[in-house]
C-alpha cells in the first residue's frame, strides 16, 4: 500500500499562504487560537489519521459494512473513531464554546477534515453525520434538545444522522411521505421509511439520533409541508433509561465502494411507537435543513478532494519506483541496450500524474475557500461584508460539491491508468478510490442538480449580485498579476475566459427572458464544467501567485523547488484543463435545436 | 436486472444499411453465404446469448474466478461458452474452409461476438483467446502444429491463450526474459514466468495451448530476440496420451470487474520439462504477434462499445421507469400538485442517455467499420485497393482500440449517474458496467501506446497516405450530404475540424522536424482524443445519411422514428462531442513550455 497519503506541506502552504489563515485568526471569535496551536492541532490529526485510519482503509473494503439479524455490522474501528474523535475534537470542532465546542475556524476544522477523509474514507462520515445532526439541533433545537442530545453527540457516545431520502421520492424531497401524528404530551409519532441513511446503525454507539424529514398530519403538500424531528434510536424513560423507540434497521445497501461506511434503510413506527420531537417550527424543516446544506455540500466537495488527493500520491509512488521502457532518443527509436527508465519519466505518465496534481490541489484550495468564507460570515460585523461573503459562499457552493467530485473522479481514473494493468488489480489501492469516488457527484444533490443550482439559482440571485462579487475577487487576483511580468499572459487568458462566461449567460438568459425556462436550464451541467473549470483556473493563478511572491521574496518557509512546482502546476492547468471550456462554450452557444417529430423515440 | 442489453434493430441497420455487409458478400470468398443465412446466424447468437450468457452475468460477478489448491475456478457456465461457442463457431466463424472455419465475412463474427460481448463480458474471452491463438497456428505454424492444435481449439475442446506479460517487462515487450533452450529433437525447453494471462486455466477444457514470446538461448536483446512458441499445459507422450508439460498456474489476480474471467499466473518449466514448438521462424515472434494485433485490439474495442451499449439500455430502462419530480413550469418553478414524471423527462437526464447512445452506437459503427476493411483485405485482388484498405485498417486500428474503451468508460459512468443513488448500489447492474469497461483501456496496449502509435506510426506511415486515404473516405461522405439541404451544415462543421487536425499535425511535425520527438510525441493521447472524436463525428454522419436516404426513398425496414432517432443523434453528437475538439486544438497548439529549474521536483 502507498505510504502517503496527503503532502502535509501543500495542506499547511494552502491553509496558512494561500487562503491567509492568520487573517481570520485576527477576529475576536478567535481570539483563544494561535497559528502555533493550529499547526499542533494538525500534526495531531494527521498522526491519528496515519495510526488510526489509513492502516484500515484496504481491510475496511475487504471487510464491508453489512446487515445481519437485524443489526448492521461495521468494523471495529468506526468504535476507535467516534471515541477518539469525540476526545479529540473531531466532531465538536468548529462548534462555539457556548454550545461545548473548541471555536476553531472552519478552515481549521475543515483541513483537519481533510486529513481524515484522505487517510480513510469510510470513516470520517460516521463522526461527520454525528456533527450535522447536532449542528440542526444546536442551532434551530430547544434548550431541553439540546441538553438531551448535543453533549454525547459531541462527544461522540451518540451518533447522528440526516433522514431525508424516500424509496418513492429520491431527490424529490416534495414527495416524502414519512409522518408525524402530534401526541398531546407535545411529541410526534413517526411513520414511515427511509433509505441511504449514512452511519445509521452500528454496535459501536450507546444511541443514534436522527434528524428526519417527515410531513404533520394535515399539512400541505409539496416543500411546504415538511418539518425537522429528533427521533432517536433509543428515547429516555420517566427514569432516565434508554428504551427502544420503535426504530428498526431493515438492511445496508451494498454498494460500489465505501464499503465500510454503512449505508442503511430504516423503519420508523412500525409498532405504532416511535417518539420524535419537532426541531424548530413546523413546516420549516427543508428551510433548516438547507441553511446547513452549505456545510454538507462543502463536506462532500472535501471527502472527494481528499480521495482524488490520496489517489495522486499513491500512483506517484508507484512512477517513482516502477522501471519500464525506455525514453525516446535522438532518432525517435528507443534504444533497449539501455536500462528502463521509470514510468514517471514517460511524458503521458507525467502528464497523467500532473492532471491530478491541479485537480487534486485546485480542489483544495476551492474547499479551503468556502470554509474561508464561512469563517468571515461568522466573524465580520460589518453587514455589507457578512452579505458579500454569504452570497460568495452561496455560489460558490454547488462548485465546491461538484468539481472535486466529478473532475476529482477524472483524476483518480487516470491514476489507475497509470499502474496499467496492475491498476485493475484489487491488491492495488488506486481500484478502491476509483470505486469509493464515485459516490460524491451523487451525494447531497447530484451534479444535476448542483448544476441546475448554479445556473438556476446562484448566478441569478439578487440581480446576480453573487457573480459580481466573485468576479471582483477574481479581479483582485488579476490586479495582483500586473506587477508580475511572466504571470500576465495567463491573467489575460483568465479575463478572456471570463468573458466567455458572460456571453454563454448573455446568449442563455434570452431563454429565460421569453419563459423558456427549460431550455435556459437543459445545459446547465455544461455551464457547471465551464464555470467551475474557470474558478479552479482563479485558484491556480492565485496558488501560483502566492508562490512567485515566497520566490521573490525570498521566503524560505518551503524550498524553492516547492515554489516552482507550484507555479509549474499552474501553467499546466491553463494549457490542458483549462482550454477544455473552448468547447464548452461552443457547446453552450450552439443554435441547434435538437428536436424530433415524435420525442418519445428519440432513444430507439 | 435491465431486460435488454442491445437493440438487434440498430446492430442490423448498421451492419447491412450503414456498413453495407451486401457488399462485402459479392466476393468469392463469401459465395456460401447471404444475407438471409447471416441473418439467421445473428438471430441464433442473440438467442443464445440471451439464455447462456445475459442470465449469469452478475452471478459471474458475484463469484469471482479465483485461485484454490494449484487450480483455477470459474463459473461453469466457462463450460457452456467453450462447447456450445465450439460448436456454434464462435471461434471458428472467421476461418477458412479449409482451415475448419465458416469463412464468414468478420463483419458478421464481429457483430455476433459484439452481441455476446454486450450480453456477458465475462465469457466471450475464453472462446475469443482461443480464436487468437488459434489464429497464430493457423497462420504461422507448420502442418504438424497444425494438425495436433488446431481442430480441438476451434471445436473448443483445448483453449488458447496469448503469454506476452512478464512481472518486470510490463508493456515494455522488448524486456521479457522467458527463455527457450533448443533440444535434439527439434523442440524447446520454456522457462519462465508470465502474468496477467486471460482464460489461462481452468477445468472446462482438457487442455491449454498457450501461444508464448520467448527469447531462445543467445538471441538478440530487445524485440529483435523474441520468437514465438506453442506451450501446451498437456503434451501428447508417444502413446498418443495427455500429460503434463511442467505448466503450474501459480495464481489468479483479483480485479476490479470482469470478475469472472479468469487473469493468471503462470510459471512455466519449474521442473525444467516444459517442452514447447517454436512457431514459424526464430526472432519472428513480436511481428507474428503484431500481424494478429489488429484483431486483437479490434477485438478490445468491441468489447468495449458492448459493454457501453449494454450500460445504455440498462439506464433507459431504469430513466424510462422512474418517476422522480417535475417538469418546470412556465414560471420557471415546479407545482407539487402535478404528478411525477419519468425521469426520462428532464433534460439532463437526456442529455447523459443521448451521450450513452452517440457513445455505444458511434463506437460500433467503427468496429464494423474495421472488419469490414478486413474483409476487403481479404477479398479484393487488386494490390492498389489492398494497400488502400491496409492503410485503412491501420490508421483506425488504434483509434478502434481506444475510442470505445475511453469514452465507453465515460458513457457507463454517465449511465450510473441516470440511476442516482441506486447507481451506486449493488444490486443495480451499472455498478458492475463501471467496473467491467475499466480495464479495456488497459487491455492491449494502454490508451497512451494506441496513441504514440496512432502519432508516431500510423499518421506519418508512408508518408502521411493511410491518413491520405482516410480523409478520401471522410470526404466521400462529405460529398454525399452535398444533395441534402439541411445536412450541409454538418459536412461543413466536420470539414472544419478535419482542418483543425491538419492544423495541429503541421504544429506539431516541427518538432519532429527538429529531432524532438519527445516533445512530437508528448501529447499524443490529446491527439488521438482529438482525431477519434472527428473520425467518430463522420460515423454518426454516415449514420444519419443513410437514415435520412431512408426516409427520402421511403425504405420502410424500419420505422421513420428509428431513422428520425438517429439523424437526431448525429445532432446531438456534433453539438455536445464535436464541439469538444475546440479545447483539444487549443491545449495541443499551445506553445506554452511546461520546464520547471529542476525536473525531479516537479511532484512537489
Amino acid at each position: 500500500m502507498a505510504k502517503q497519503y496527503i503532502d502535509l506541506a501543500t495542506l499547511k502552504f494552502l491553509l496558512y499562504q494561500v487562503h491567509q489563515l492568520k487573517e481570520v485568526l485576527q477576529y475576536d471569535r478567535y481570539a483563544d487560537h494561535d497559528l502555533e496551536s493550529i499547526d499542533l492541532f494538525i500534526n495531531a490529526v494527521k498522526d491519528f489519521s496515519d495510526q488510526e485510519l489509513f492502516p484500515y482503509f484496504q481491510e475496511m473494503d475487504a471487510q464491508p459494512a453489512h446487515y445481519k439479524d437485524g443489526k448492521i455490522i461495521v468494523h471495529p474501528q468506526v468504535g476507535v473513531m467516534m471515541k477518539k474523535g469525540g476526545e479529540m475534537g473531531f466532531i465538536s470542532g468548529a462548534f462555539d464554546f457556548k454550545d461545548g465546542g473548541l471555536q476553531l475556524p472552519l478552515m481549521v476544522f475543515t483541513a483537519a477534515s481533510y486529513i481524515q477523509d484522505a487517510a480513510n474514507n469510510h470513516l470520517p462520515g460516521y463522526t461527520g453525520l454525528t456533527l450535522g445532526a447536532a449542528e440542526l439541533i444546536v442551532h434551530f433545537g430547544n434548550a431541553a434538545l439540546n441538553q438531551i442530545y448535543t453533549p454525547k453527540m459531541l462527544a461522540g457516545e451518540w451518533g447522528g444522522t440526516m433522514c431525508l431520502t424516500e424509496p418513492q421520492a429520491g431527490s424529490s424531497l416534495s414527495d416524502i411521505t414519512t409522518s408525524a401524528t402530534p401526541q398531546a404530551d407535545g411529541s410526534y409519532h413517526i411513520k414511515g421509511q427511509k433509505i441511504f441513511i449514512s452511519a445509521g446503525d452500528h454496535e459501536y454507539v450507546d444511541n443514534f439520533v436522527h434528524l428526519l424529514l417527515a410531513r404533520i398530519d394535515g399539512a400541505a403538500p409539496g416543500t411546504k409541508g415538511i418539518s425537522l424531528f429528533v427521533v432517536p434510536k433509543k428515547r429516555l424513560d420517566d427514569a432516565g433509561n434508554l428504551v427502544p423507540n420503535d426504530v428498526i434497521t431493515a438492511g445496508d445497501f451494498q454498494k460500489l465502494g465505501q464499503k465500510g461506511y454503512c449505508t442503511t434503510h430504516l423503519m420508523f413506527g412500525e409498532g405504532d411507537d416511535c417518539k420524535a420531537w419537532l426541531v424548530g417550527e413546523a413546516n420549516q424543516g427543508l428551510k433548516y435543513m438547507f441553511l446547513m446544506m452549505n456545510g454538507a455540500r462543502i463536506g462532500v466537495g472535501r471527502g472527494a478532494a481528499a480521495i482524488a488527493m490520496a489517489a495522486y500520491h499513491a500512483s506517484l509512488a508507484y512512477a517513482q519506483e516502477r522501471p519500464q521502457g525506455r525514453k525516446l532518443t535522438a532518432t525517435g527509436k528507443k534504444n533497449p541496450d539501455q536500462a528502463q527508465t521509470l514510468i514517471i519519466n514517460h511524458p503521458d505518465v507525467r502528464r497523467m500524474l500532473l492532471l491530478q496534481k491541479v485537480v487534486a490541489e485546485g480542489s483544495l484550495s476551492l474547499v479551503l475557500l468556502a470554509s474561508r468564507y464561512q469563517d468571515l460570515i461568522k466573524s465580520v460585523t460589518d453587514e455589507t461584508e457578512k452579505e458579500r461573503y454569504t452570497l460568495l459562499l452561496e455560489i460558490l457552493t454547488p462548485v465546491v460539491k461538484t468539481y472535486p467530485s466529478e473532475m476529482g473522479a477524472t483524476a483518480v481514473s487516470n491514476g489507475l491508468q497509470v499502474l496499467g494493468g496492475y491498476g485493475f488489480c484489487s491488491e492495488y489501492v488506486l481500484q478502491q478510490y476509483h470505486r469509493d469516488i464515485r459516490i460524491f457527484s451523487i451525494y447531497e444533490g447530484t451534479t444535476g442538480i448542483q448544476s441546475q443550482d448554479l445556473l438556476g439559482r446562484k448566478v441569478t440571485m439578487k440581480a446576480g449580485k453573487a457573480l459580481g462579487y466573485l468576479v471582483e475577487e477574481i479581479a483582485g487576483t488579476l490586479q495582483a498579476c500586473a506587477t508580475i511580468h511572466d504571470f500576465q499572459p495567463y491573467a489575460n487568458k483568465l479575463q478572456q475566459k471570463l468573458k466567455d462566461v458572460q456571453a454563454v449567460l448573455q446568449f442563455l438568459g434570452g431563454f429565460a427572458k421569453t419563459g423558456n425556462y427549460e431550455r435556459y436550464l437543459a445545459d446547465a451541467t455544461l455551464f457547471m464544467e465551464l464555470f467551475a473549470n474557470i474558478v479552479v483556473a482563479w485558484r491556480w493563478l492565485d496558488i501560483a501567485l502566492t508562490a512567485k511572491k515566497a520566490l521573490l521574496t525570498n521566503d524560505k518557509t518551503y524550498t524553492e523547488a516547492f515554489y516552482e512546482s507550484k507555479v509549474h502546476a499552474m501553467k499546466f492547468y491553463f494549457k490542458y484543463e483549462l482550454a477544455k471550456t473552448a468547447g464548452l462554450v461552443e457547446s453552450l452557444m450552439d443554435k441547434e435545436v435538437l428536436t424530433i417529430p415524435n420525442e418519445k423515440k428519440v432513444f430507439i
